[in-house]
């Protein structure tokens, strides 16, 4: 019997008509879906995102435990191990494993940690990346801020930011988004200030979830708590 | 009656089973498919794509001119006046009108430009960007090369580019994607060579389309005509 295929499916932003054909396709097909939570007891947002999609009935779901802090490295390390063991147990009797995650798949996701480890220790099965809409393409689209047109440069950066790198970037390219802004908002807040670029800056909160809101006017957000859900946006 | 809506909707990389439910929903619900051409009798990738996902009978079809050399800005301004006008007068008439286009309709696409037209010359229009898979994602996906995850800062860089700037943001970002990358693919080969970074790079070329090629060994392209469609990228 073949063994079955690993898939890494980018779900989109969460907005379940964001999902692409073929991740529909692949989840539809597959035997058993594999999705992320970060604490015991949580609900898994791409789950709940991928119900509201297609049924699960039939299907085997596997919730794989990854604490999000990366205060702990050994700790994680030994839930990937603990996951990639489950997942190619289930590979191994030939059934195929989609992994669900939020936004793009190759970008900033939580199964490119997975991959990484199965790319190690289970050379013989196979994983395959299916892409899906970012949280950063879903931002522009909905704030209808392209991101870059003809030579324009583009830079993503995830918070935390080194304020030094953070300056050059903001003058050398024509675009930068800022992932995981929440953190340290104040901060970013003050450079951009400096730097003259606040009109030039906006706010994409929860695109695509529950609470959607573009931010024009950045200092109305000054002192208060930024969603996690965040991204900034500057064009020059 | 309510004018109709302008949509930009990204059609991904060519595999027409990249598009999103909502971009393919999009199609199938507007009147009016408009695409672009580069040369008068040229036949359009995007509609030649779209045609494999969806019927388009009862359709209406505009096909806009746009020539792609940058040499004649006054006669590409004209070009994007002419289409703003026609594709106007259909929204006018209350019917919708859905733009397609390669990959993410928010990076370098033909559909920024016409935007920004209609957004001087139509404010009472609206109009919307539906996000795609963009070639960066598909490349990254179909090549398994993550394009960041934790702290990764990643650029996106579209050729021509300059040496200098570059080599700084090869230095500076833990990925630098670069697009259309035929046009100076030597000087790059040699950048890169100097940069010891020739194993950390791949060119994907044509991801999505017809002769779909990943390159690992760079050395094998050098001297030769590399495809238009190709993107080059460099994971440290």
């Amino acid at each position: 019997m073949p063994y079955g295929t690993l898939y890494g499916i980018g779900l989109g932003p969460g907005d379940p008509e964001l999902i692409t054909l073929k991740g529909l396709r692949i989840l539809q097909q597959s035997r058993v879906i594999a999705y992320p939570i970060s604490r015991q007891g949580d609900e898994s947002v791409a789950l709940s995102i991928l119900e509201r999609i297609t049924s699960l009935v039939g299907k085997e779901k596997i919730e794989l435990l990854f604490p999000m802090s990366a205060a702990e490295p050994a700790a994680l390390k030994i839930a990937w191990e603990e996951a990639s063991r489950k997942i190619a147990a289930h590979l191994e009797q030939g059934k195929d494993v989609a992994f669900i995650t939020l936004g793009d798949v190759v970008l900033y996701s939580t199964f490119i940690y997975l991959f990484e480890v199965m790319r190690e220790g289970y050379q013989h099965l196979k994983v395959e990346f299916v892409p899906g809409i970012s949280s950063v393409s879903a931002s522009a689209a909905t704030a209808s801020l392209p991101l870059g047109k003809g030579r324009e440069r583009l830079a993503i950066l995830p918070a935390p930011f080194d304020q030094a790198q953070l300056k050059k970037s903001l003058e050398d390219f024509d675009t930068v988004v800022l992932l995981k802004v929440s953190q340290v908002f104040d901060q970013v807040y003050e450079l951009l200030k400096r730097m003259n670029l606040l009109d030039k800056a906006i706010l994409c909160q929860r695109i695509g979830l529950e609470g959607e809101r573009i931010i024009h006017d950045l200092s109305t957000l000054v002192g208060s708590k930024v969603d996690y859900m965040s991204i900034l946006m500057v064009k020059k």
